[in-house]
Formats: C-alpha cells, structure tokens, sequence
C-alpha cells in the first residue's frame, strides 16, 4: 500500500463539505488534487459526489473519481469519499444561503465528528460554513463549537483559536458584550486558556510556546491608573501560568503586543476580549490564516476565510488557508498518534 | 522681505522642543533645516538654543544660529529662536527621564499655547515628551490635553487624534477602564466626537470627509445577540451625524473597519474606546504617524512617536512624523486665516 509517514500509516483525516453555495466545493476538489496535502495524509471527503464533481469543474480540475469508503469499511489506500448522496447541485442557488445548503454542510460536519470520535478519523476539518444558512437549517445554531461539543460529548466546549503563520491568537472571552468583559475575568479563566493554548501549541510543534498575555485596559491600566483588572488578575494568571511551565510575558498593552508578537517576540498573544485579537488578526491578513477549534479529544481545523459567495464558482479561490488548516491538522492527528494508544484507525 | 504663501505672509507657528534626552533637539535641529517645512511656514521654535545646539551636532547638522525673537517684537522674516535659556543640556543625562527634562519641555509647550492664544503665532508644534518626565516636573500631569485646555484657558478638552497617511482615527472615549466603556457612551457624546472630527478634517483639507464609525460589541452586536449599543446607541449617533451633512457610515465591526479604512474607502474611523483604535493604528505604523489635538482655537499636532531614548543623540532619527505634525498644522492654520479675521500676526 502507497503513503506512509515516518513508516506509520500515513494519517486518515475527515474533510467535511462545507457550504455548497460558495466556495467549499471548489476548495474541496483543489485539496483533494494538492500534492502537499496528500503528502501528508489521507483524507475523508464527505459530503455529495455530485457537489464534489460541482466543485472539480469550478476549479477546472478533472473529477479524481475518488474510491468510496463507507464507515466500518476498510481503511483506504489513499483520498477517499464518503457520499451521503444528499445534495443535488441544482437544487441551491450559488452565491446565496439557504437551508438546504446549510443542511448540506451540517450533516457533513457532524458526520466527521461522529467517525473521529469513533476513532475511525483522526482529525476533522472542513471547508466554510455560511453562519446563515446554518441558522436556516437549525434555527438554535450559534456556532461550530456548540455542534463539536455535541457530536464529540465532550464534557466542555472547546476555544477557537487563530492562526496566522507562526502566530497563535487565543482569547479568554468571545461572543459576549464589552460591557461584560471585564467580570468574566478571572484568575481561572484567564490561566485556563492559557494552558489550553499551551497544550494545543506543543501538540502542534511548539517545543515551548512563548505567550503574550494582553491587558485589558488602555495602557494595560497604566500602574492602576485606568483599571485594575491588570493588577488584581491578570498578572496572577501570568504568574500562574509561569508557575505552570509556560513561557509567558505580560499583562502587556493591547495596543503594541501584536506590533511585537509580529516582529516574532512571541508565539502566541492571549486576548482578553474577541476585537482586542480580531482587529489585529484580520489587519495582519487573517484572511490567509486558520481557525483551529482545541480542547476537544479530536483536532478540527478550518480555513479562516468565509464562503466567499461572491466569487463562487469562479475557479477564483485561494488554496492557502484551506491547506494550511488540513496541515495543521495532520501535524496534530500526527502527534496524537504518537503520544496517545492507537485508536482503531487502520 | 522672503516668505509669502498664496500672496500672504508665510504662517508663523511655533515648535516647541520637547524632552531634552531623547531625539527631540535632534528633531528640532532638522525640521528647522528641512526645505519642506520652510515652504510651508515660519518657525519660532521654542527652548534653549544650548539644547538646540547639541541637537544641530546629533543631526550633523551646522548650527543655523537663528535669529532671536522675543514676544512683541517684529514678525521674523523666516524661522527664529524664541530663547527660554532654562537648560544648559549638560544638566541632564541623555536616555532617561528627568524632572529638568520634563520641566523644560513643559515650559516650552506652556509658552508657545500662550503666545498662540494671544494671537502671536498662529499653530502650536512640539516635539516628542516623556510622560514620566513631564510627571516627575508636575506631579498632577496627565497628558497634553489638560495642559493645552488651561493653557489656553479653553471652555472645554479637546480631543486627540491620529493620523496616518490620510487616514484619521478619533476617539469617544480614552483612557478610562474597559468596564466603564460602555456607561461612556451616549448619543450625544458620539455625535459630539464624529461632528469634531468632521470640523477638523474640513479644516485639514478634506471637503467632505467619509468617516466610518466602529461598533462596540464582537460583530458589532451581530443584530443584538451580543450586547445592544449599537441599536440604542451609536445607530442614533450615526443618524444624527448623517441629519448634520457628515457622510457617516456605521455602525460597523471593528475588526473590519480598518481594513476597509486602509483600502481607501473610508477617511476617518471613529472608534468607542481607546485600544480599538490603536491596535489597528499601531499595526498600521502609526509610528509614522501624526497626533493632532483639536478641539482648540489653536491647531496643535506633534509626531505620534515618542522620545525614542534608546537613540538620543546618535543621528538616527527618522524626521517623517515631526515634517508631517508641522504641515498639518500649517495646513490647518492657512485654513484658520482664511475663515476667521486676522489676529495680530504680522
């Protein structure tokens, strides 16, 4: 049998179809004929062949004609389809939500989530979702996190995490109002994600993550002077965190420690609120980069960009940070290997 | 007698030197040999020409020996040397903070607000200061604003802004905690930030400035779900900007609205809180960048940057940020005497 990596068998990751009306077909038929994806594992498509073939002809490539897997089935020899035969094309409009598409890619997603964790795939990722059409097809959809928790049943939800080349972005609290931000921080809180960045690092390659943690207020209180949230939590966290093993620097003013973390100072920044991280991500061109979804038993790994609806089938999409999010994920699935009993994979 | 702009009198502004252990002498030395600057306005720079002296000698620069000019005396016919004689520069180490330091700066600064005020120069420039100088001097210091509203005896504060290129960052609210945010917020202090920015971009040059105005909440309350000033709050704000003739737009994500503000479709970003937009500044090289305080009846700008004492005195100073603070504040003050009757200027 062809693939190996490090004479193991080469790696058996899921890629879920995302949304069918922009661009995740395209990107799905592109990762499936990249060289450097299959050198580095074998994945999954699940999803429609149909939508597949939709795909192939987007970005002008001919239909590999994937073998079929089915789960239970023998582990394949290398890209494989999963069909669920349960989107034809012609029955969404491109360009646009809608709830059959959303279905589509939900369906997909928590399939994958379900054969990893089975232990049949050894990481999932997938291509855009439309946070719309997801809403379409199940009204109570807030986000893949709550989707993950489910389908895994897990004991807690995961973190997101952003991704930008070397450069990591954690944070300690998300969809929640500014107001708000400030009584959701604790010790715990903050130390917790921090660990949890930590771990995902290491099991990403990190020998020893260097972590920046942002302050919260202008300044990062300037001494006490326009807050104390720096003083009374933050650097106990940091302190804590030391305690723990992990290289970390701050509370550090939100408003340089990106321009630093840029220059290569650190490898990850930890944020205390969504925008503190976002403004800077998406300046730096977070668009290229990769979402990762820790602290799960299952790495799930996703392209940053959204579903790009306005160039859908065009044959216009990007490859980069759909790679790169199936390559963070194999480097991952790899080390899990290595460290954890071997599952069922084949 | 040379100097004359538009058939008028060229501008007459003052530069006050700023803390004397950093570049700032270096700084003063070159803007006053930079042919921009002498196309654009007459300096009074204001200090101690022993200081300005060693600045001539860090730029490499010969010496100018400008002519001296003391308050009521005759208008110079180019730049001049207002003469505090407070400092012998080998008082004060290079590279720190010092309270002689911050005492020179601030009475240069004091001095050239006072002679603008009663009307015998027409814009106020400074070079960089160092906080902790400028506290160690005054204890009760806690930046320009304060100094400039008692200076000039002003009704009300002013308000800082920043500029990069052409884009303009203005602030609702500076440096208070992050939890108080939030309760800072009403409509009529945002109408009251964006109708100044508006005033002040007119008065820089743009005739009808385009300005973005950033939500508070992750995804800008993504309708609601995550907090709700946006809809009670600065919605309203935006509306009463546009029923005052300001092209306004928002609310919008502040996590995109610097990247389309850096492709060129918005000219100013007005932003709820302190670090939203200098995380975004900073990343964008804000360093290079102007700070103008307006809000006064005198313009007042100075380079974003600080006194960099890590390279005093070695003639490495970048002169960009310190050439563009005094064209904008020439630009804005030709603009003053063309609305407003003369004052005494000569």
């Amino acid at each position: 049998m062809e693939g190996s990596t490090k004479g193991e068998r080469k790696l058996l990751l899921a890629l879920a179809m995302g949304d069918p009306c922009g661009i995740s077909p395209e990107l799905t038929a592109r990762l499936a004929a990249d060289a450097q994806v299959a050198g580095a594992c074998r994945l999954v498509v699940i999803g429609d062949r149909r939508v597949f073939a939709s795909g192939c002809r987007d970005a002008g490539l001919a239909d590999p004609e994937l073998p079929a897997w089915r789960p239970g089935g023998a582990a394949p020899a290398s890209h494989a389809f999963h069909d669920l035969g349960h989107l034809d094309p012609a029955a969404v409009a491109r360009g646009a939500a809608s709830a059959a598409g959303g279905a589509f890619a939900l369906a997909n997603f928590t399939t994958a989530l379900a054969l990893a964790r089975d232990g049949a795939l050894e990481a999932v990722t997938f291509t855009p979702f439309n946070k719309h059409a997801m809403r379409l097809a199940r009204p109570d959809y807030d986000d893949e996190i709550a989707v993950i928790t489910e389908t895994l049943r897990a004991a807690r939800h995961g973190r997101e995490f952003n991704i930008l080349g070397g450069l990591w972005n954690a944070r300690v609290t998300s969809h929640i109002p500014l107001k708000d931000v400030a009584a959701h921080l604790t010790v715990e809180a903050i130390t917790a994600a921090g660990l949890l960045a930590a771990r995902c690092m290491r099991e990403a390659g990190f020998a020893q993550p260097r972590l920046a943690v942002a302050g919260l207020n202008p300044h990062a209180g300037d001494g006490g002077s326009f807050g104390r949230e720096e003083i009374e939590v933050i650097a106990p966290a940091v302190a804590r965190l030391r305690a723990e093993g992990v290289a970390t620097t701050g509370p550090l003013p939100a408003d340089t420690v990106f321009v630093r973390a840029r220059k290569g100072e650190f490898d990850a920044v930890l944020t205390m609120y969504h925008d503190q991280g976002q403004i800077a991500m998406k300046l730096m061109g977070f668009e290229a980069g990769v979402t990762f979804i820790g602290g799960y038993d299952v790495p799930v790994c996703t392209p940053a960009h959204g579903t790009a609806y306005d160039i859908a089938g065009r044959g216009r999409a990007d490859l980069g940070a759909a790679r790169n999010a199936v390559l963070l994920a194999a480097a991952m699935a790899e080390r899990r290997r290595n460290q954890f009993p071997r599952r069922k994979t084949a």
